[in-house]
């Protein structure tokens, strides 16, 4: 069932190999259909050139089973999470890209440097706390959603689609999940100018606020006139 | 009508992803017919694997449409606003090139560090001010081009086909839309071995005055001789 | 005879130019027969693009070929003293991949910074000491071995599958010669992300003890649950 | 005539932009025939891509056209000086590859820093003097090779086969075209790994000389037997 979301689901999955964003495994992207309270996912372990719709591994909102004879992706749970409350995404991507994770490694937000930036993300991409030794010694991976959903607590998740969880990697998400690795992509370029850009002043200041307001707003929303 | 040149542009737009200087579609070529008065513009938002002649768009001088069935792109008031003002450029390139706009979103201009930036340019390849909030408020691509050409005030852009934007990216020009991409290929490559350069050194001194003089005329003027 | 090991072998070194980790001839992998007592090793000196399944050595647990024209790889000494001391493994990789390579010049281990090196090494990837003189001028590749093996006096080569070589580059282990390559892809991305990691925040925290417990363990060992 | 060297010349030149060492025609390799006193090199400009044998022009050792259609690389007086002064030399490569370039325009030598570099360098690679207004505004391009001479009056370019010049590139040589070729590769890759190692610890100890006498020989001379 749900082939159509199944299908997209694999095809946002292949888009990270072809992306340069993964090595081996390290990556899943999955998809919602929010009417059926269904999420399609990569399975776990599996080797991006071999994999096919019928690996695609559905589960319900609890994190279950419902159709698939593979395991689903060991960070299931934090997708299951996102897709709760986070109520407008359709769509989840994580990779430890090298230049997101570099970031996340070091615990750091990636400030608004420049309009690249602006033009996806509406404010610096913030980096989570650390997870309690508690957080990390049971339920791990539903509480990386849980410390993500934290951090967006005076956030908006769709004018910031993603995150860097501390010392460990990127999440996007987006409307579906081929918005969600787009995102991961953006993310990536981001990440490596921001760093460069640091290297070169060492403070450098961000972007004023309005060009960050101009850049988000002639692409988003109801005043959008924007394509390259 | 001027399908050689609305050719001539689309093959300048495809050497932007063969050169990798564009993810998605971040980047765009125009250029222009002098004797008309006419500009040949990729569209906007589409996929450089789709684009194709008859996507081109032609503009006149005050940026209205006179030929296609695509909105150009969105920068289409900045090519115009630099034809206007740099009477002998043919070509305008921009992309979100990854090391040319860590120094744009850093701020900095790139120093003549070496032979390979003196080869093209004959100085330091400048940063823009900031544009102000009116600026960026309202006819924002338009008042980009006007801080580019207020940058070029004492500068010959001839002699200097590029700029970055600050906080944004890189724009360069050239004879044609070929050229301009050309200046576009070569500024990253300066941008990156500047970046480099000034992280081995700290404080590199730039490279002296005649060096500048001589790398730049035996390549450029009536007593070229240059090519390797 | 050892026909399975030394096509494994061979397909493990071919790897090598695959995952972009050597330059010319500059790595080498092997696998052991640990029944017979049997290393399968690249000969010395041949271009993987012609590398074929005949030109792999076989040696004995002396360093002497038993079977092939050619000459086992200079390193061969030191994949010999591995298998020694290190009873478990099952293949022995080494190249000068850039990232891991640098660290090794720089005479430092690299620290744990995020789960990425914590999935596949339980620890500081260390870097030996130096070899001395006398080291150095005789029984140069077996005494590389034996700083490796010193190195690992307190430390778990299971755990840790590899090691930096002072000055020289990182050999990596595994329990066959595809895992042993397989590591020395993981090292490699360690080694981009930890340098990156570092020049953001200068004095980066390494990861907490229970994250990098948790990650190694839900990937290794009877607990493991884990595949992305 | 000299068909066979043409070919070697020909297929040298072509093994740069395979080797990502080249950006559009910055580069140039040439051979000598010692006999003959002839010297095969690239033509001025002519892109890689249709570069074929007929179009590698001939010289004398004063530099003058023996035979072919096209003007030589204008960097050709470099080339023949220093074949006129370094004796044992058979074939010259000049790139603006990447790294080397940066160290080039730091105006910095790179130390032996690791075992790569002694396998192939012999020492520190140095970096020329300025040249000063009077060598650059005339005869340039031989003065070129006239620093690059002065900078190995101690040194043996046959044990260092590679330079520096300031704010310019590295050229580098060997015994034939194709071992000039090589060097740079190995070059580019040195100046990467050094950079690198230099940014980790801020003072790198170079590799001790015991190290650099171990690999430099076990490679190079009548005690030579390393292959990887």
């Amino acid at each position: 069932m749900l082939e159509k979301l199944k299908q997209a689901v694999l095809e946002a999955n292949l888009e990270l190999p072809k992306r340069g964003l993964v090595t081996y495994t390290w990556g899943n992207v999955s998809g919602i259909d929010r009417e059926r309270g269904l999420i399609a996912i990569k399975p776990s372990g599996v080797p991006y050139d071999s994999l096919t719709i019928d690996d695609i591994v559905l589960l319900n909102m609890d994190g279950e089973v419902v159709e698939g004879n593979l395991r689903p992706s060991s960070d299931a749970p934090t997708h299951v999470y996102l897709y709760k409350y986070f109520l407008n995404i359709g769509g989840v991507c994580h990779t430890h890209s090298r230049w997101a994770t570099s970031w996340a490694q070091a615990g750091m937000g990636i400030p608004v440097y420049g309009t690249t930036h602006a033009d996806y993300f509406y404010g610096e991409i913030p980096c989570t706390r650390d997870l309690t030794k508690e957080e990390v010694e049971s339920a791990y991976e539903a509480n990386t959603g849980k410390v993500i959903v934290e951090t967006f607590e005076n956030l908006d998740p769709i004018a910031i689609p993603g995150v860097l969880v501390k010392n460990h990697a990127p999440f996007t998400w987006g409307k579906d999940a081929a918005e969600a690795v787009h995102n991961s992509v953006v993310l990536e370029e981001v990440a490596m100018m921001a760093f460069h850009c640091r290297e070169i002043t060492h403070m450098p200041e961000p972007a004023k606020q309005y060009i960050l307001d101009k850049h988000y707003h002639r692409k988003h929303g109801s005043g959008a006139y924007y394509g390259q």
